[in-house]
């Protein structure tokens, strides 16, 4: 077996033989096959796609590379929900501490900021003392006593994954769709959980814009699940205004803790609720998604979905009063508002150049500013006088402050007619 | 300019600027954009192509990589002729020893066996003492004296053509049009030359299967022609049956010495002399291409082909004698008759088979032995009794002649029916 053979054979359409993938994949993490083979195999495999069946084995191998969870010694079905990326979306903080409330066990692996968009582990880690870097033994531990832990990905698990991540990243091939697939698949099916949440963002402030290539990246995921006997359900997100208002990782803890005590933006309530209540149900909590529904926004209202994230900030070494006293989060020590120019109706508020804006000024050298970011006064659709205030932006170093102010000047669109509603949750794939 | 992002526009079919393109090649020739964002670049370049501007600006760029000869004190206008590579295809040693018997001038550089298909200067070298590794100073030398010399490329000649064509070669990119354009017409631009002929093959024997490409590969290359001022000819001829009887370096010298001396096969012969003619023609030795195809026919009816020939190769360190003597040449001492099992005409000859099977009766370890080879002793629309002779495979040794004889057996096909005659010359794109 030559690769070049297997490049070209890709490149022409061709679908691979099992033993023809391991070849490449097992080869490559061996450090076999070169970066610039790898590297024309990705980008043949951008235009030419995967058949399922292609999707399915490399997943495998990818996952079969590294350790898998096993936490079959934890009580009931184990359930995770995963974003593919969005802009302002901290909804995983919101879901998963209402699920485990809810008594879903939830081992979360989760990813850093990508691009323009957050991650999880950095929101986190704006808490002073909050630990991810967790063991395997430590995850297992923590979901067998609390029912929830936050994790990074080690290098433990899915390393091949990890390898190809940062060559599609320099051979500008992260947008193929069974590369994502499996990429994402990869990961979450090594943490040894029985059911799958996804919920992929479709728009300006995602990786994937149109609903199309969206359904499509759902579909192979569903069906990877399927072959491995795991229950994966896919929601289809809207990602072309920010998700609340908050984005930057401390603001967005402050956010996450005023929507666990119920003075949460409605887009951000209605989203986590309703993943919660999916993940809720695949658990088999309950017997109904429709019962699911009613229980998470009970574990909400009542407050145990906030007691849940106090226990998981204790247990994981930060001091859960942060949630109270956000003084005691990194605060940004200088602001900036943003007003429009003329009144009318905000037609489209564009999350990419938002979370464009919120990265830059969290720039310093290579490290994150935690404490800074963009906070929406306005959504789209709301009505705006002329000079009324648009957004602020919170920093601590007004470097590149000028620089984020016109992205965010440009991404807001203001209209004498009011725009369309438009749908939160547009499709579910299961 | 970030690499990622140029490969990311290149794959989503946009057109690169002139100092994008440059940034890339020279770049890479310089070490300082790795193989792996190269080979992706190059993949991206397969499948989106790439405008005329953009061919003839890497085609630049390749160019002036490197040193360019300076002919201009030779008189005359200086031609090459140049093929995209056949099985079988000896017209070079044919077409250019008539050409600078009728007053061309020709400082041919040529390649080496590329897959399945051979290569002039193998072909040359398997004749004892001959050199090709003559230094710019020679060939100009050589021209200048006799008319025609016959050279390898040299490392000063366009260096970034060299690195692109290696990493193809193990990326699986070789076959991109406007790839192969800027490679050829690079290393042509860069030998000095005022025109060119080319031999575009098209079939199973050649990279290029469909005539509709290879229209394209010649009309690209005729335009990159235009923009440098040279005048270009590409003729698209067929290689859906090796070209002659002789396959093998040391065969197809002898093929050569006999089709000199008017002992030839009938294609072999008509094409040979159509690109000499060509040749002449495009030198302004005569007013119209039907002078020109009278000459060629003089120069190599009245020997002066030949003689030409007999003085190269005594300018080049070889014996001339071995024109006369094969047995000067390296001699296969083992032959295997390949016979029909039934009766009808010969339908077919896969090329692509014969040539695998002469490369591999030819491979031992690293080395290519030159004596040995495939002679046909039939050409496509032969009509044959069972167990006659179809070919001879010759060898010295004997570890690959089964699977050799196995790969010839099949490309022949027997028909009942007489097959369609086929046409050798397709079209001429000038």
């Amino acid at each position: 077996m030559r690769t070049v053979d297997l490049i070209t054979r890709k490149r022409d359409g061709e679908e691979l033989a099992a033993e023809e993938l391991q070849f490449i994949v097992d080869g490559y993490t061996r450090g076999e096959i070169p970066d610039y083979q790898m590297s024309a195999f990705l980008m043949a495999t951008f235009f030419s796609g995967m058949s399922d069946r292609e999707v399915g084995v490399i997943t495998e191998l990818m996952l079969r590379s590294g350790e898998t969870l096993d936490l079959s010694d934890i009580k009931g079905l184990k359930v995770d929900k995963h974003s593919t990326g969005g802009v302002g979306d901290k909804t995983s903080l919101i879901a998963a501490p209402i699920a485990a409330a809810a008594g879903v066990p939830v081992p979360m692996i989760s990813g850093r900021a990508l691009g323009f968009t957050g991650g999880t582990l950095d929101k986190l880690e704006s808490i002073p003392g909050f630990r991810t870097n967790l063991t395997v033994d430590e995850i297992k531990a923590q979901v067998a006593k609390i029912g929830l832990a936050f994790a990074g990905q080690s290098a433990q698990i899915a390393p091949a994954d990890g390898l190809l991540y940062a060559l599609r990243d320099a051979s500008g091939t992260v947008e193929s769709v069974p590369l994502i697939a499996s990429s994402i698949m990869s990961k979450k099916l090594a943490e040894g959980i029985d059911a799958l949440v996804l919920d992929v963002k479709v728009g300006n402030g995602a990786f994937i814009k149109r609903q199309i290539q969206a359904r499509e990246l759902a579909q192979i995921m569903v069906a990877i699940g399927r072959r491995a006997n795991k229950k994966v359900v896919a929601l289809l997100t809207d990602m072309n205004q920010p998700l609340g208002y908050a984005i930057g990782n401390a603001l967005e803890i402050m956010e996450v803790s005023q929507t666990l005590q119920n003075g949460g933006p409605a887009d951000l309530v209605r989203l986590s609720l309703e993943l919660a209540a999916r993940m809720i149900f695949l658990a088999k909590v309950t017997p109904t998604i429709e019962d699911a529904r009613l229980l998470a926004e009970q574990k909400l209202l009542d407050g145990s979905g906030f007691k849940k994230f106090r226990e998981v900030i204790a247990a994981q070494g930060g001091n859960p009063r942060v949630l109270d006293d956000f003084q005691l989060l990194p605060n940004a020590t200088g602001m900036r508002e943003i007003s429009t120019p003329r009144g009318g109706y905000v037609a489209g508020i564009d999350a990419q150049l938002i979370g464009q804006a919120a990265t830059l000024i969290a720039t310093k050298e290579d490290a994150i500013d935690p404490a800074v970011g963009v906070i929406l006064d306005v959504k789209v659709g709301a009505k705006v006088d002329s000079n009324s205030v648009l957004c602020r932006l919170y920093y601590r170093d007004d470097a590149n402050v000028e620089e984020a102010a016109a992205l965010v000047e440009d991404a807001f669109r203001i209209s004498v007619n009011e725009p369309e509603k438009r749908e939160l949750i547009l499709e579910v794939v299961s």
